[in-house]
């Protein structure tokens, strides 16, 4: 993936540090697009998946609405047509097209949509020192730090349909060293304070759902030091895994059914597919691609469980950018590792390498309050059906992962770069 | 609905608690369907509800092949060929006929159901004083008395969808009196201690997946002393309650998109359908019929919350018969309440008027361990994507409520007494 | 199947003949419902099949709108609820309940339809022989046969669903005696006339989509004179049949795709399913229950062709009661043949084994006009998709098939019994 | 739309007519792509529809396939993996993708394929004189002319999602002049010779299901004149046709409830959408994008009827290129008419405005025999379901029409230039 800094707006010196990670994040977005064409960029795969071209439109959408149409006296939209097109879900901000039409949107052109996009990071600037729009800033630079993560997915999941297999980039090089044995982080419960303080005053951003910070009580229990590897996952398969009821949830084994899945997504014999084509798999690298029913039934064929949020979080504070001193240094640190396809490696941190699915769906925190407005529609109405993951994958935006996040998907979708580490009782 | 105690086995003085309720129970299966024809027994209206007879033959199943085939040397099977129809969704029991096929089943008859029903009947009484057995038989007794509440909810289902508005039985006389203002149970909050022990010696039954007994954290909060009714349902919709996206979840919206939704099921123009066929709707009595996105809507336009689990359970405890001396007697009582069709009345009690959504989820408790075998895929693997319920409904065989009981649903279904009681932080 | 005189009205000397059929169908619509339970009777296996209990109300509807309703001054419905669900299809007697939930019907009874049959056929007597009524009444009873076969092989559709393999009926005896060696009835071609002259005084009965009469333009051709067998088609699956694409139509190709069809109908191991329950297949009876995509298939493996609907007809003509004097006789003879299950035998007879498919799109004849009024909706709008079937099965009511009958189903339908008789270019 | 010469490769002095016509077939092809990108040439609308850029491609495979390497010892494929990409329905070379995700082939891209065009084309040039090769050339172009039109049809149909309405090109300039009285073209009925005559020798090119030639027997019957407009249509609509079940074929008026249509597709209030984007709706012009069931309803309004395909050939015999000397020269001239969209002007003429519902089922001859080899799969394995259109529309390439053309849709479609023209009996 480039990473070049040409395509970075050079920081001047005067530059806040939250003018510094608008421009990084706006500028990694493009830089991702680059190795993709006008139809590359327009397709659109399943309705859960977006097209390239759509992300790059709907968060420039989210920056003009919320922050210059909101906040510049006189702003005129730069085309009157377009917010129907690029509204995602928003229904405070009126009607939008259909999801799954999203892929038959030729036009605007790529470049119509960079241009727009180069238009509106101009119009931004006076407000990027603005004290009132620091929230909302510092809310649009996450949102495009998410969208991010899901371009890549998504477009990745598009590019897989294509039998040509075309690749975006080289493929990392080697495969990673072998995982070693895993060992245990143990925690002799109690109560913990878990989700994030939006009262803090130094504290970094954080979503609404990721608060309010509250106390849990923990039973003792062990948490996995490494993730499940993909030479793990395929002695799950040669034991019979997808072939024994008794492993998986009732709606698990109904998806089984249904789609015949025998294999984490993208595995082909031998091989994985890749924002690089189709690879070799490695075997020491962590297994990704799953969904939840997946998760859960490898875990039963361990004899083991998958943790529950609040056990994730309790191990990992203290280990990410939140909770320490350079915070915000983290969080301006917005590109992706390397200059190669994301792909998951040591599966020794619990941030970087996939999310990791827990057995706790995705509520309300107590006391949890969606944002007044439009922006309020953006965590709290998916709270119904769906499981939280945490970490950060290798396709999140660094800076942008920390203990407190909060993913969430249904439980049959894999398209994310979602894997697994075991807990059990202690 | 017929509780003549012709119908129901006279209990003789030597009979132990167990043995008359497994009698009591199973006459309480057949006394119910005595108003509906082998026609009305053998219909299926959609794919979550299943026949009468189904039900009737199911139940009878789980006796022969847990009890009777299990524990009685040399039992032979009343009929070989029916436990394909009849096995639910045990797979450790074998194939099994696909669930929209349970309708066709015009054979056997339910006179032959009921033939099998006494037969095994008849084979089970040794096994009722044997006390290796006692774990299953219990565990028989309450499965057979959720089938009853199944066997009233599919059923009403069912007739509701003949225009001509079949009535099973008389209704209940009179509307309720009204429900006046609604006050609150307050709690402090703190450590509490839910679940059922089901090691305690002397505990009544419970399912495996209220357990085990573990301690939760509770904020301070508050608990409405009585349902919502149907007079406020009304309300909510008048001011446009299922017109205004922003009061519903995104799945819920959804719902409402594709269904059309404007009413809780069963509701036509100042009527509701019964089991007395249509009848004027009763502004005081409980709603009910509606589901999670529907009840999580309401309290959204209340500006309430639904309340967790644990946060009900904790008022509950002290009020139901699991925590009393009378417990085996309340599960003894096993007679539905009255001779006319189920209706939620009062709304003031805890159990007995509707189920109560609560905005948990469906998940295991620490520690939570499958039983062992076939029965074991009773509860856990049901542990994705629904919500839990607490209370007890109209429709439920007294004593088989108890404030540890956890009920779940998906949060589209409709078609049992499901209502809604609001909870507040404090 | 029953067919004592005690369940035929008896005929009295001042009969009409129309009074003797119509007494005859409705006493044969109730025998073949003799072996049914009001379960048997109610239940649905799929959208193009419909109860049997709802075939006796639908035809007694028909009496009760188009005779008694429109013809009897101050007649009063036997049930004015009834007609919302006993409609068929007739858009201009107003809204009826969807297709799909006939299923759902167990009220009326089955007793209690049978009551409203009687009163209806007391409440007919005077119009008997109102000679205003006779074309209507014609064309009540032709409904009522038509009726009859659909009974029959929705019957057995819904029956097979059930794992026990229920029986109706007791077998015919015995297989049949081998089909011989196929010759070809030989047509010179040129111009024939085809259709029913429904202006002829004498002429019997015939549906509107029979005329006009009309002449055509053949071209040499030979028909086959028996039917396709069991036995020719094992050869073809044998073959590979099923497995060769260029054989296939592209929509019947998809279809073999889609349900993984491999053999016709009803086929399993060496068996087919009868009313008779599951029988040993018997290789020199013609094959039915295949679709037109299979036959097409058949006779492309061949070599041979399917003939057209004038083809047929020219070479039936003058081997059908219609063309004959007795043509009123052959009409009032209207019982299936035997007390056994129904079961195409012989394959050498143009009618009474099966129907047998041609390539000939079912549509409009030239100068084809519909009747005026609701029963105009009998033919003429099923005109798109269909492909004609001449003959008649072994489920048809005799004195209902001549050379000018018209039947159709679309291209995917197997329920009937339908089969094959092979034609080819002279 | 782009004519200019410099697209076209110049005819040299030499060329034979078949090699002028091939070169500007293919021209044409690419001219018409001149207005699009690349990603409106990915992307794809519905199943029925293809991306522009896979109609460049798969008429380029065609070439390849059944031409050079047949026909070219030792010919390489310009991509081994493009043939899975771009083959469209033909079993016999072998798999394909499934036909919905051609519109995720974003790779190749358009230029590629535009490379690939160019070097078949060159590789072609041996062959164009070749005599052995003459039959499949005129095949391929015929092919290559129908891909023109579906090219047409579909990327309009593609473009109309897109809510900002995008043009390819400007519209025709000013509306069409009154239509004026209708009128009739009678015929006085007989034997007609119908099809086309592949075995004489100075015979233009046809499709094999054209043929063979044969006589039909006419009833005395006239054909309108001129074509039905938007205006009449309009009348159609303000006089309830969309709301009249009796004017509907039973599947016509099932897929009134199940679309509400309620005009013709690119209808909306006073304008249609056309390659030059939104535009007024010109009440004089003819009626296109009405589907079989539409045709038929509005004949039934009008207490006419739609022709057969023998009435309405026997009016243009004489009429077309292919009776005429100058046949060859109407094959050569593949340009469509104009420098702008395409759009029904006049519909006074048989052909070149709209193509023509008949009510003909889309059936083979007699004696119709398909081509042996996987180009024998072009017409025949589509013969159930559809209907007959006849003429030619304003997307067809010009010369590719004659009276003996066949198109065939599903009574359902309407995304084709499809209009009526009525008949009635004399």
């Amino acid at each position: 993936m480039p990473t070049e800094a040409s395509s970075v707006p050079a920081a001047s010196s005067e530059e806040t540090p939250l003018a510094q990670s608008f421009a990084a994040t706006r500028a990694l977005s493009e830089a991702l697009v680059e190795p993709l064409s006008d139809a590359d960029a327009t397709i659109q795969s399943m309705e859960d998946a977006s097209p390239a071209k759509w992300h790059l439109a709907h968060t420039t959408w989210f920056w003009e609405t919320f922050l210059l149409r909101d906040h510049v006296p006189g702003y005129e939209r730069y085309d009157a047509d377009w917010p129907f097109l690029f509204n995602s879900y928003y229904e405070a901000e009126g009607a939008r097209i259909a999801r799954f039409s999203r892929g038959l949107l030729s036009r605007p052109t790529l470049g119509e949509v960079l241009d727009w996009r180069a238009a509106v990071n101009e119009a931004m600037e006076p407000l990027l020192s603005d004290p009132a729009c620091k929230d909302l800033i510092r809310l649009g630079i996450a949102h495009e730090q998410q969208h991010i993560e899901l371009l890549l997915t998504d477009i990745k999941h598009a590019l897989w349909h294509n039998p040509l297999g075309p690749a975006m980039w080289d493929a990392a090089p080697g495969p990673s060293a072998p995982a070693g044995e895993q060992g245990w982080h143990e925690h002799p419960g109690g109560i913990a304070l878990v989700g994030h303080d939006g009262s803090a005053p130094d504290e970094a951003f954080a979503f609404d759902n990721e608060g309010p910070r509250h106390r849990v009580l923990l039973e003792p229990f062990a948490l996995a030091d490494r993730l499940v590897t993909n030479g793990e996952w395929a002695e799950f398969i040669a034991d019979g895994g997808y072939d024994t009821a008794s492993l998986w949830l009732s709606d698990g084994w109904a998806w089984v059914g249904e789609t015949g899945a025998r294999a984490p997504l993208y595995w082909r014999e031998g091989e994985a597919f890749t924002h690089a084509g189709w690879q070799k798999r490695d075997p020491h690298a962590p297994v990704t691609h799953i969904n939840y029913f997946e998760a859960d039934a490898f875990a039963s064929w361990a004899g083991m469980r998958l943790p529950t949020e609040f056990e994730w979080e309790a191990i990992a504070r203290g280990q990410d950018g939140s909770a320490s001193a350079t915070a915000h240094d983290a969080c301006a640190g917005n590109q992706l590792d390397d200059a190669a396809a994301p792909a998951p490696r040591g599966g020794k941190e619990l941030f970087g390498d996939c999310w990791q699915f827990t057995r706790s769906a995705y509520l309300p925190y107590p006391r949890f309050r969606p944002a007044a407005g439009a922006v309020g529609e953006y965590n709290g109405k998916f709270m119904s059906g769906q499981f939280v993951l945490k970490g950060a994958s290798c396709a999140t935006v660094r800076g942008h992962s920390r203990a407190s996040y909060r993913n969430f998907f249904y439980p049959h979708q894999q398209w994310q770069f979602t894997g697994l580490r075991l807990a059990r009782d202690l």
